[in-house]
């Protein structure tokens, strides 16, 4: 992420509670970041039917549109406003370059679009999954069709996509160092995630392009149910995180007795457990 | 809307503020009308990123959703929370008939939805045209395919549907019989419009199939602006409504005096300006 502070000025960043979103794009290193806030404070006609509530209005900042530039729009949380947020981003997406108060003839002239993730549903505490991010994605694009006639190409980051493997796997090698002062990357990563569409999918991709081994544990315990069938194969199905640990640790016990195949024995069992 | 409402008794009724579309509904005839506020003010993990306000939980009301047989949705109005709306619409469309709390295997058993009209967007005071109904209908249809793998068919009515028009003419007809004394249906109807897609493109439509004249007049005020291409070629382009008025009596005053071709000379020119 520093890396695209380095590279994108002023950003829209869009999504979360309040300010929450704007400090943590400025933690990033972000020099100049908007939010809806700030747009339908400066113009209130921007979203005929949200207006701010005190604290919002409070908190936003005004900002002189014409001379604005939105180089790109990060979606890091779940938006709480769907239908206004949505009208903003397709406002920077169809201006000339990212000047707001803008109209692209050609409509696909605007500022790239990031999402933080794509997981088009989540578990709550309600039986059935609710909408999360993946919805309002494929939302944006639909909008966007509808308007332009033209596909929408938004970017996503986290998972499924390598670089969030590739991060973890730096953060992993650098943890065992600071604390175990063991400085290699570690031989197996047991995954555990409740999605297969993006935790199991990645691991699994991930896996093949990697040289340390990455395993999928998918729990029942979320998004995936007993009963269905995952779109995406994971090493091993457990009932909850617990029983996922379980596994991973049996499974490294069973290895280090030679039980099990081990491609890489001349190495001792160094593995890591991460959870979704 | 009165088949509508003997057809269907419970139906779930989205957009606009507080209570006004439960009331309209009701007025309709509908015995049954649940909203949005009521299934959240009865099941509060439904969405989880709203939060009824005082008022709206006040006038919502709780139901036994365990009970509760959906038969139909109707978004009458602009949806005002656009994630929780969609969310409780697509818990209706994927359950088993309309029973909440339930899903479907195959996702497709629910409720009919209906749009009472499909406008990707409207003109407000704001530079640019605004998301209306039918971006909604867009995402919906969107973010259902996402879950489901399916293709969702939402039925509109309104413009460009014909039956609109045959409603108008009904409705004018009766008007002419009722003030004028006149029991036959008028032979020119001009329809103002600011919207290629629904206006000028239904009122087009209903003129191959009707056997009154209707003209499309488009005007530069609203939705389609100077120096575009409209997607449906109206009759004739305005400035505004008085213009598209002033074009009308100045027609009908060329027929009457014979100036312009009258496939139907042997009719007095009885005809009627309606306004989008």
């Amino acid at each position: 992420m520093r890396e695209m502070a380095d590279k994108y000025h002023t950003v829209l960043v869009v999504g979360g509670e309040g300010e929450k979103c704007r400090v943590v794009a400025e933690g990033y290193g972000f020099k100049d970041v908007i939010t809806p806030g700030d747009i339908i404070k400066t113009k209130d006609d921007t979203t005929p039917f949200r207006r701010l509530t005190d604290d919002e209005y409070k908190n936003s900042r005004f900002r002189d549109l014409k001379n604005t530039r939105i180089e790109a729009v990060f979606v890091f949380a779940d938006s709480r406003d769907w239908a206004g947020d949505q009208q903003i981003i397709l406002d920077c997406l169809m201006s000339v370059n990212g000047h707001l108060g803008t109209r692209s003839e050609t409509g696909n002239e605007g500022p790239p679009v990031f999402f933080s993730h794509t997981d088009v549903v989540w578990a709550t505490s309600h039986e059935h999954c609710r909408l999360g991010m993946g919805a309002l994605r494929a939302s944006l694009e639909a909008v966007y069709k509808a308007i332009t006639g033209r596909e929408l190409s938004t970017i996503a980051f986290g998972k499924p996509q390598l670089g969030t493997y590739h991060f973890a796997m730096r953060l992993l090698q650098q943890w065992r160092k600071d604390t175990h002062d063991i400085n290699k990357p570690p031989r197996t990563v047991y995954f555990v995630g409740d999605t297969p569409e993006s935790d199991v999918r990645g691991t699994n991709e991930f896996n093949d392009v990697s040289e340390a081994e990455w395993v999928s544990l998918l729990v029942k315990t979320g998004v995936f149910q007993d009963g269905a069938t995952p779109k995406y194969q994971p090493g091993h199905t457990c009932e909850n995180v617990l029983e996922a640990v379980k596994y991973a640790v049996e499974r490294e016990q069973a290895r280090s007795k030679g039980e099990i195949d081990d491609v890489d024995s001349g190495i001792d069992s160094e593995s890591a457990c991460l959870r979704n």
